[in-house]
């Protein structure tokens, strides 16, 4: 049997590693429009961190080794642009100018996510830069270092903006943000979301909400951001408004497209064709709060959707219940972590939540060293289940959503979640965990 | 409704604060033989660290609080002897040597545990101490300062002995750690129990297996523990070899005691008489795995019993699920967490359990200030379900244990617990948090 995977990412190679190892007498191929594979995109900002790390200090599994100790086909440098679903084929052109075409038995699309550029003028312009593959990272590290950036402002302020905005910080560059909506970090409530803003002004970064960006101007070797009553002279910037799902490969194949143009796919990762599977940032969900769809393109379930698939096409039943939107990221002395739904999001989907946001202590009373610990939980009136959780601390906040998250998937009460044993003592949290004390709380109101 | 409470820390004043903002109204009495009450034991570790705090920092809240904020008759130096139950009355004789004699309509027995003391020669020596109560910590803090104590045996290796250790290691106090039993931490495997045990002895800590003392001997202001073939020379013997449910009082009035000598309640936290309570460390609890009694005398189930006592007198109907047998302590760079069962533990309950070890990272590849996190995971065949964890390591274990515990309120099965959507970001784990990659594996097993 022929498995053609389009895209060498998390996903892909993860489902083409587990394929072999399933079955190694597969035919495996990869093709990916690159020249890189399987690198942790994820640490990009860690690594742009530090002036003496190479960005290949990322790269998980080089090429050679899936070549040479997994025989896999991995032709890097190869991009897909169409997939014929009547033949069973997928062709393109690698980078060396060839025409190529595959015949397959089973296809993952495994194409990932782009960054967001908006159709503005001098969004093209050198120095304007976005963080998504390896290459993006590449060019943006030696941008810094041979352009000598003492400046950058970043357009918009979500995990990758914070986490370049840090990273930034650390190399002693100056940096603005600039974004046009009103709210910082809209998915918190205001008193947690305004501890992480607190944060970022104190490390020295001008925060810039409401600021529309009109164009972006290069002169005197400098760029200009314009909104309509501000202008960021800057050497870089860097656009971070989000990404999409590279879902057009799929849509011209004649794949249904689900929420936000993501490749709509089943528990088992099959598209609207039986034979295509999709996986990673490209692709939708279930939610496990919702039973919706929703897109929420992370790491972790990109690996999980590429070993379902790699399952799933070596006849084993690999369902995937779903991700929960758990998520944490650190912006310099502080975690921020999130699991299930906001207030906002739950109404969507017909709860009825009520909040608590409450804050305690990341050790025992009277430890020394202890911080505050900022907890938002959300839970409905009508059923009594937890929805969601945000957390904001300097320290004590990564792990502890996981718990969490675990009582989403199991669509926990928040009474049931109020009698769950946690771990205690005094160097690591209260003796009521943080999570507790809100959920005792939320209990209230429910 | 007169409320009558026997013990005034964790579970008796968290029963008596509920008690009193359910009902002002309430008629509530603590009875407390000590001076000291509503204190965090378990903070005395860290407090006996360091010779500038007062051992009354750890007291949560004052005694005239509860008296005059709370309107609680709260009578400290009390030591009740008897309760009556056919006339439902308690007395006992005060610090003072007044004899008292309280009526109750809804009794609480709260009266905690004691250090297990072993009835041989010489362990009743000045110098030779054990740690349970705010007045054990206050004379061993005393001891160590007024006698220049400059080497400690501790005799036991439990969580206090170990917590110990570290206090007295920080005080540049030498410290020998002795106890009869062949295997360090044996509720861990091997290869956990022996990183453990290597970063104790890193810290210049002897460590005597098998070794039963024989007696305690005092000559030249010393003290000598003897073994059969050892002897060792010491300032203070510290007494950590377990504690044991206060329950003699329980048992003289007639009520049953189950496991340990535990107070047997059901999960209203009734005796077997009807109109008495009992919370906190002299009494059993349901374990949330096996579905039968355990005795696992900890802060967050005292606390957490007091206030189901306080709904329960209070009309409204507070049902304890149970217990995980989820801890954490830390011992030097270490955080130790369990949750659920041992392999051993799970067969005496019947499972069929299987069990990986696994190594992984605190950080994700190649982040710097990654550490070794090992994971032990325990299953059952029979069932697929996930029973029980155990995790070491420098970072990240003190709060991820929590997701584990989740899974087993929900008895989730390991293949759905592999399932779960766990926060990542390459600061704080890698792309699949240690206890997937230990459930990815255990998987295989079952």
């Amino acid at each position: 049997m022929k498995f053609v995977v389009i895209g060498g990412d998390a996903a892909g190679m993860s489902a083409a590693s587990r394929a072999k190892r399933n079955n190694p007498d597969l035919d495996v191929t990869v093709l990916e429009k690159t020249m890189d594979v399987s690198y942790s995109a994820c640490g990009m900002p860690y690594n742009i961190a530090d002036p003496e790390r190479k960005i290949e200090d990322l790269v998980v599994r080089q090429a050679h080794v899936f070549r040479e100790k997994q025989d896999i086909n991995l032709l890097t440098g190869h991009c897909v642009e169409s997939i014929d679903t009547a033949n069973m084929t997928v062709s393109g052109t690698s980078l060396h100018g060839n025409t190529f075409k595959f015949l397959y038995d089973k296809l993952l699309i495994a194409t990932g996510g782009s960054p967001i550029i908006p159709d503005v003028e001098g969004f093209d312009l050198p120095g304007v830069m976005a963080l998504k593959s390896l290459d993006d990272g590449r060019k943006i590290k030696a941008y810094i270092q041979f352009n000598n950036v003492k400046k950058v402002v970043i357009i918009g302020m979500g995990y990758i903006a914070l986490e370049m905005c840090e990273t930034l910080r650390a190399r002693s560059i100056d940096v603005d943000m600039v974004k046009p909506r009103t709210v910082f970090l809209p998915w918190m409530e205001k008193e947690l979301a305004d501890v992480v803003k607190k944060e970022v002004e104190l490390n020295n970064v001008n925060i810039y909400l409401e600021h529309q960006v009109e164009k972006i101007e290069g002169r005197d070797r400098k760029l200009h951001v314009i909104c309509s009553d501000l202008s960021l002279e800057t050497d870089m910037v860097l656009v971070a408004i989000g990404i999409k799902p590279n879902s057009e490969l799929a849509a011209r194949a004649g794949l249904d497209l689900g929420i936000k143009n993501a490749i709509a796919v089943n528990k088992k990762l099959q598209t609207s064709n039986k034979n295509i599977y999709a996986a990673g940032d490209c692709t939708d969900a279930y939610h496990v709060v919702t039973g919706e769809k929703a897109w929420i393109p992370l790491a972790l379930r990109a690996n999980r959707a590429g070993w379902a698939v790699a399952d799933n096409i070596c006849g084993k039943d690999a369902k995937l219940s779903g991700v929960a939107g758990t998520a944490v990221f650190k912006v310099f002395d502080l975690e921020v972590a999130r699991t299930g739904l906001t207030v906002g999001e739950a109404k969507k989907f017909g709860f009825e939540p009520v909040k608590v946001v409450i804050k305690s202590r990341s050790r025992a009373h009277a430890h020394p060293g202890a911080s505050t610990i900022h907890v938002q939980m959300v839970g409905d009136t009508k059923t009594g289940r937890l929805l969601g959780t945000q957390m904001v601390g300097k320290e004590g906040v990564a792990h502890r959503i996981n718990a969490v998250a675990v009582a989403l998937h199991n669509q926990m009460t928040v009474k049931d979640y109020c009698q769950t044993d946690l771990a205690y003592a005094p160097p690591f949290g209260p003796t009521w965990d943080p999570t507790l004390t809100a959920a005792n709380q939320l209990l209230k109101k429910i």
